[in-house]
C-alpha cells in the first residue's frame, strides 16, 4: 500500500516522487501543461479549487516556494491561508499532533508542508484524517518533489522524449533535496544515463546504488549532457568546511562559458534558484541561451496546480477537467 | 436601547453575549448550523458577504482565534484583510481615533477586534460610522462572545434543549473572558445550573451574583455535570503565585478518566483550547470519546460566519438567505 | 517616448505624474468617479481584472499605503500577493533583478513598488518584460504619483475646474515626494497658482522653476487660497536640527482656525495622513467642517483602483468598461 495514492491509485497526498508510478508523473505533467498560457510567462485561471482550503504551513521559512504554492492555489481559485508557525500556538506549547487535529477541525482540504525534518510529510500523513491531504514542500534532505516535477516538466518541455537523455546534476549532492527527487524522478521516467558531479565531500557514500554515475571533474562529467541541473551553494558549507572557498568551488565547479562547450551545444542549463552568480553559474551562462532557468520558475507554477488538483480531485474525470477548462 | 442591535432590533455589532435577548442567541445558533456541510469538518462556502471588506484589527496577538474569523471570512466569500497594529501606523503616532477613521474612509464594512483592554470594543463601537460593525474577538477579561457562541453550538449539538442541564466551568475563572460569556449565555439560554470550579485564588469575589454556584473540590463540582468545560491554565498565573504548580494543580484541579466516573455518564468534555495536556486535562481525557473539544473548533468556524453575516446582512430575509445557499 | 505609456498613448505604467498629458490625468480621475459607490465610503466591486495577478513589493515599509492598493486590487478581483522583501530571498543574495525576473516568470501582471531610492520605478519599468506593469508607490523624494492623483480627485470633487484655483502646499516640501508631484499635477491640469509654504531650510532652492511662488509665512501664503495642503511634519526633521522644536513648528506653520481666516471662507483642507495634531495642524481644523482628510482617503481607493485597471486594460474602450460595471 503506497501511502501517497488512494485505493484507486490516485494521487492523494504528494510526498516524494520515490515509490510513484511513471503514469502518475505523467499525469502531473500532462495536467501541468493544459494550465500554462499562450501569452509569455501566463498561467490560466481555473475554478477547479473553488470553495476548498489549502494551508501552508512552513515550519522553515522559504518565501519563494510559499510564494509558487499560494500562487498556484490561487490560480485554482482555492482559499489559501499562511499559517506562520513561530509566531501560532506553537509557541503556547501546543504539540504538532493538536495543532494538525485543530486546523483539521476548522475545514481545512489539505497541508502543504515545509520542514526541516526528514519525513515530516509521511509523519503529517499518516496522523491526518482521510479528507486531508498532504503535500511535501520540501522536507530536511529528504525530498522536494515538486521542484523535482517542475524539472522533468522543463525537460520534457525542451527535450521530449527522456530515453535517449543523459542529464548531470553539479554540486551539494549530500546536502541536497531537489538532487534526491530529481534522480528518483529521472529513473521513472527511464532517461538513460544520470550523473552526480561534485567534490567527494558533497557526494553521499552509496549514491551509485539510485542508478547514477559519479564524477568529480566537471568538465568529464558534463561530457555530452543534454541537461545540466547546477545546484544551488548554500555558503554554511563553507563554513562547515566542506569546501575552502567560493572562488576555489567557482574554478572546480562553476560552470562557464568555455566548461560548458564539452556538453552537447543543444544542452540545456537549469538550476532550481535563487542562483549565486560567480559560485556555482557564471553570469553568462545563467542569462546566455541556452539557460532555462526561468522557464522553470514559470513551469513550476503550472506543475503545482497540478499536483494540489489532482491530489483533491481525483475524482473528476479529465473530461470534466476539460469542461472546466472551457 | 442595546448599542449592539439596530433600531428594528437585529443585530448590527456583537460585543458581549450579555444583554442580549435569548431571541438573537437562538437566531445565531440556528444560522450555523446552515453552515455546516455534510462532509466530515467541512463548512459550506456561500456568496452572502460577496463584495464586503473585513478587516481584523488585533492588538493582541492571537493566531488562532484570527485565523477561525479569517476563515469564516473566506467562507462567506468576503475579502478580508489583516491589519497588523504594532507595524501599522500606530508606529507613526497614530491615534486609534484616526486609524479607525481611516479604515473606514478605505472602505471598511466591519472591524473584528482584539484587545488586550476590557471593553475595547464597545469604545470602538461607539466610535465608528453606522455603516460599520464591530465584532468582538475577545477584550481583555471582559468577554469573548464568539467563543461563548460556539460552545452553545456545541452543547445545543450534544444535548439538545438547554433546560436540563447541569454545566460546570473549572479552572481559572478569575482571569477568564472565557467562562464569563459562557455565564451570561447560559443564563440567556436557560441551562438549569452553572457552576464554578477552582481555587480561591482564581475565583471572582462575587461570582455568585451571576447565579452560579461555586465550588473548590473538582469531584465534588462535576457530581451529576452534563456538560464539563476545562478551561486553560495560562502559564503565568503560576509565576504570580496564585497556584503553586502545574504538577500540584493538575492533581487537584486536572480532569482525569478517574475524577470524570463522578459526572453524569454522558457528560461531554469542552475546552476552548490548546489545551494544555497533563496541566488542566489528562490526554487520556481530552482524547477519549466524552471529548467534544474538535467539534468546538469546527462550529467555531459556522458560528463566526453567522455572527459576521448577521451584523452586516441583518435586512435580508431568510428566504433570501435560503436562496443564496440554493 | 514616454516610458509610461504604450505605443497607442494608453497608460502602461504609472511612474511619475510629471511628462503624463492632461487628457490621461483626467481619464485617471474620471474613470476613479465610476468606482465610487452610493452609500458612504463605498466602493464598488468589479471584475475588471478578475485572473490577474497584482504583487505589491514593499522595500520600504508603509502598511497604510500597502493597504490602500490591497484593497483597490481586491475590489478589482484582481489577485494580490505581499512580497515582503526583507524576510525573502533578497537574505538569500539574490540580486533585485534576479527577483524581479523570477517574479514575471511566476506570472505577475503587475508591481506596486514602494523604494527608498528615487527612480527605483523608473529603472524597473525598464528591466521589465512588456507583459508587466509598474505603479510607483512612492519612491524616494521623488515621486508619489497616486498619492497626487487621489489629491485632484479631492480637488475636483468640492471645486469643479481647476482654472480658477490658488493651491497653497506648507510644510515639509523639501522632502516630500507628495508635494513634488503634487505641483506638477496642478500644473498640467492648469490650477492658476500654486504656493509653497515653509521655512527656508525645507523648501528646495530653484523650486520656483515649477511654476511655484514661494512664501515663508504661512498666513500671507494662504491669502485667499481654495485650496490648503498640509503636509506631514517627519520627526526626523527636528533631530536633524532643520526645524527648531515641534511648539515652535506649531506656531509658526500649524495650521489653527484663527490663521484659516485668511483663506478663501470655502478653501477645503487637505493633508496625506497620517495627521500629527498639534504639529502641523490642530486638531480644531483637522475635524472642522472644511477639513476633506478622510474624503482624501475614500478616494485614494477609487484612483488606485483606476490606475490598476487603466495599465492593466488600456485595449478596453469605455463600453466595455460600462458592459462590466453593469
Amino acid at each position: 500500500m503506497n501511502i501517497q495514492l488512494n485505493t484507486q491509485g490516485q494521487l492523494k497526498h504528494f510526498l516524494s516522487v520515490e515509490g510513484l508510478p511513471a503514469s502518475i508523473l505523467t499525469e502531473i505533467l500532462d495536467r501541468a501543461s493544459s494550465f500554462i498560457g499562450k501569452e509569455p510567462k501566463s498561467i490560466k485561471k481555473v475554478p477547479l479549487l473553488r470553495g476548498r482550503t489549502i494551508m501552508n504551513l512552513f515550519f522553515e521559512a522559504s518565501t519563494r516556494t510559499r510564494t509558487t504554492f499560494e500562487l498556484a492555489a490561487m490560480r485554482l481559485s482555492a482559499d489559501v491561508m499562511n499559517i506562520n508557525i513561530t509566531t501560532s500556538s506553537a509557541k503556547k506549547g501546543e504539540s504538532l499532533f493538536d495543532m494538525l487535529k485543530n486546523l483539521e477541525a476548522m475545514g481545512a482540504d489539505m497541508f502543504v508542508i515545509r520542514h526541516a525534518a526528514s519525513g515530516a510529510g509521511h509523519f503529517i500523513a499518516r496522523e491526518v484524517t482521510p479528507e486531508v491531504s498532504i503535500i511535501n514542500g520540501g522536507d530536511g534532505r529528504h525530498a522536494h518533489p515538486t521542484q523535482a516535477m517542475l524539472d522533468m516538466y522543463t525537460i520534457r518541455h525542451f527535450k521530449g522524449d527522456f530515453s535517449p537523455l543523459k542529464v548531470a546534476i553539479v554540486g551539494d549532492i549530500l546536502h541536497s533535496r531537489v538532487a534526491r527527487s530529481q534522480i528518483h524522478a529521472l529513473n521513472i521516467l527511464g532517461a538513460k544515463e544520470i550523473r552526480v558531479i561534485g567534490p567527494k565531500t558533497l557526494i553521499p557514500p552509496a549514491i551509485e546504488k539510485l542508478n547514477v554515475k559519479v564524477f568529480h571533474d566537471l568538465q568529464t562529467g558534463i561530457q555530452d549532457a543534454d541537461v545540466i541541473i547546477m545546484l544551488r551553494l548554500q555558503r554554511e558549507r563553507m563554513e562547515s568546511a566542506l569546501i575552502p572557498s567560493e572562488k576555489e568551488y567557482f574554478q572546480l565547479y562553476g560552470l562557464t562559458e568555455k566548461k560548458l562547450q564539452k556538453a552537447n551545444k543543444n544542452a540545456i542549463i537549469m538550476h532550481p534558484g535563487p542562483i549565486n552568480r560567480g559560485v556555482e553559474i557564471a553570469s553568462e551562462v545563467a542569462d546566455g541561451n541556452q539557460s532555462v532557468i526561468l522557464d522553470q520558475v514559470h513551469f513550476g507554477i503550472a506543475i503545482r496546480m497540478a499536483v494540489l488538483s489532482m491530489a483533491m480531485t481525483g475524482n473528476l474525470s479529465s473530461r470534466q477537467i476539460e469542461a472546466i477548462h472551457g
